[in-house]
């Protein structure tokens, strides 16, 4: 796994970044993707959320073809409930982006051309902006082979550094990949954007199931802070550019490794973070209760808190483990931090207030003693630096 | 209404309140709320939480006598999460008060002293310090029949101040009452201890009656930080001392007033407090849809972070919508504050982001366009005096 190097470590991808003036800063804010073939292939996933912004509607619409040449995604502004008119920009950008492409010698349909947005919800995009910037960025990415690492400097809002994965198998073929995210991160994705390619030959069916596995294990057991962001999106794009044929098995565990990585970097880049934590729930009737009781948990601000504060305040614990959607017993809940138990059948245990939380991980497992079935997330603790941040996010 | 006056206000109640030296601060921990009758009538609801405290657990099974002659109530420990030895401490508590109020002249059994803890969850009580203070609050209970102020000023943990309210029926009969909790609350009762008087004469299933009536409209729509805690006990008392028979009618009018005071009191002592919000979602198609919306706007980290910020991001509130556990239609939404429309069917107002939220109070209404149902919770925004008081509460 090379950190260094993202989407366009596949065969087959070029990519590129700009400043198309979106952002006050004048930072990087348009990314495109591009999948010089010889396939298309193409899967996606969405955020959960019921509120979807413009390019969501858009994307999840041309992706029923499984075939997408380009993407371009920004920063700067999510396009999010800008009604009609902002259906319209997203309409607008793919129409852009394929005319621009064809222009340049790629015949390419607007619904070959999938589109991410991700900042301020509510606003129009400057649509002058995105369109010049939108000629200057096909532009740009025809210069040279590289160019994913402008694309991930350009999707960033929050976030500190770019997140970018790359995955070289041994057999000849590669995954890579790149993340924004660092807020408003949920069960349904972690508001995300993400862009992974392969050049492995696959069939579309495959990298639909590759995807939704991965994410499944990933991003949605990526939970920050509760909330679930209208754009979330990943996709994933075959080129097939290595000629190398790969199972189902195979193309899994990449895509999942890759998946992996970039939760992590999500994880490690998160708002306000200082601790790094997992919450692990064993010993319950199923997977699905595990993960509901874990979520419950690593959702708590109380919890959350004490976590900031290094304190090893188990009944806060105890005390989200009993809101949880399960039926618990709490006279068989033993929790331990960073391996040190601190309570055993629902009582604490001597000296469970000294355990050292100080540094910057923190793992937590909760074991429920009612079966066999586990579960983790990954989140944060809620910090002074969260606060500050989401408070004065968009003056 | 008369903030001054407590449980006391009612006839046929006595109150105290002392240091039994539970807390190092060296505070008021320890409170009796006695019934000098005639009647002994008696209702009560508890936390929702799975994981319960042996005074919870306890009370909720002497409670279905429907008869109380006391209530012993201690801050400085929670007694939760202490396993079968937490539970004898409970009765060994019940005993003392019983055994001390017979010794001095009035025949009690434990089965009729309902008790109540508060403070950290997981510790054990230090037994000898609360069996002397027992002996000491009931000796002290006699020489007055003054005392609410101070049994209200010793169950607070991190209340700032205390809360207690009074109403003087017209008709000539009362409802007194006192609450402590200022963090850990959500819907299942807000983490607090409320000890509620009446001098009516009714029969205890009316107690029950308007309680439950009362509570459900209040205290559990009071949601500071979604965390409901394993102690929420809200007992109401009456004596029948005034010899007025009252309808339920009556009843429940009082005690809902008393209760909704008590939960205004609450809200404006929240821990980290700087915004008193109201969160009304209108326009549902049921009172349930509409709570349950409430609450997801009301506790998501990024709609609570924003009104701290006096930030007018009406898209997250759109986002929490969301997510909500209701089928929306994102294009039929109407969002103001505080009377300012910022978003009209899911799309955002010109000057959206220039109302002035820089006062102590924001409201925030959402209409879903769906139907005629509405309603409201109470609740704070997330601030960094939140943060900093529950990352450092046990150290």
């Amino acid at each position: 796994m090379v950190r260094r190097q993202g989407v366009t470590a596949p065969l087959g991808f070029r990519a590129a970044g700009l400043t198309a003036g979106l952002k006050p800063s004048g930072k990087p804010d348009l990314a495109l993707v591009f999948n010089e073939g010889p396939d298309l292939g193409a899967a996606a996933v969405f955020t959960k959320n019921q509120v979807k912004a413009a390019p969501v509607l858009w994307t999840a619409e041309i992706i029923k073809s499984r075939r997408v040449r380009a993407v371009i995604l920004n920063s700067g502004g999510a396009n999010a409930c800008t009604g009609p008119e902002g259906f319209q920009d997203t309409h607008a950008t793919a129409e852009a982006v394929a005319s621009t492409l064809s222009n340049w010698g790629t015949e390419t349909g607007p619904v070959e051309v999938a589109v991410c947005s991700t900042g301020i919800i509510g606003e129009r995009l400057p649509m002058y902006k995105i369109l010049a910037g939108v000629t200057e960025i096909v532009h740009e990415m025809g210069g040279g082979l590289e160019g994913g690492t402008d694309a991930a400097w350009a999707i960033m809002t929050t976030d500190t550094v770019p997140k970018q994965v790359a995955l070289h198998h041994p057999g000849g073929w590669n995954v890579g990949g790149m993340a924004k995210g660092a807020g408003m991160m949920a069960p349904s994705l972690a508001t995300m954007l993400v862009v992974l390619t392969t050049d492995a030959k696959v069939a579309p069916a495959m990298l639909d199931t590759a995807l939704r596995r991965a994410t499944a294990l990933t991003f949605d057991r990526l939970d920050i802070d509760g909330s679930t962001s209208t754009n979330d999106t990943v996709l994933l794009l075959s080129s097939g550019a290595s000629q190398i044929e790969v199972t189902q098995e195979e193309l899994d565990a990449a895509v999942f490794a890759v998946c992996d990585d970039l939760a992590v970097q999500l994880q490690n880049d998160a708002e306000g973070v200082t601790k790094r934590c997992s919450v692990t729930v064993t010993g319950a009737r199923t997977e699905d209760e595990a993960l509901a009781v874990a979520r419950t948990i690593g959702r708590d601000s109380l919890v959350k808190t004490a976590l900031f504060g290094a304190d090893p305040n188990w009944g806060r614990v105890l005390a989200a483990i009993g809101v949880a959607p399960v039926v618990i017993d709490p006279n068989t809940i033993t929790v331990s931090f960073n391996g040190s138990a601190v309570c055993v059948d629902g009582t604490g245990v001597p000296g469970a207030r000294e355990v050292d939380l100080s540094g910057d991980r923190i793992d937590v497992v909760a074991d429920l003693g009612l079966g066999d079935a586990e579960a983790t997330i990954r989140t944060t603790d809620l910090s002074h630096a969260y606060v500050e941040e989401n408070s004065a996010y968009t003056t």
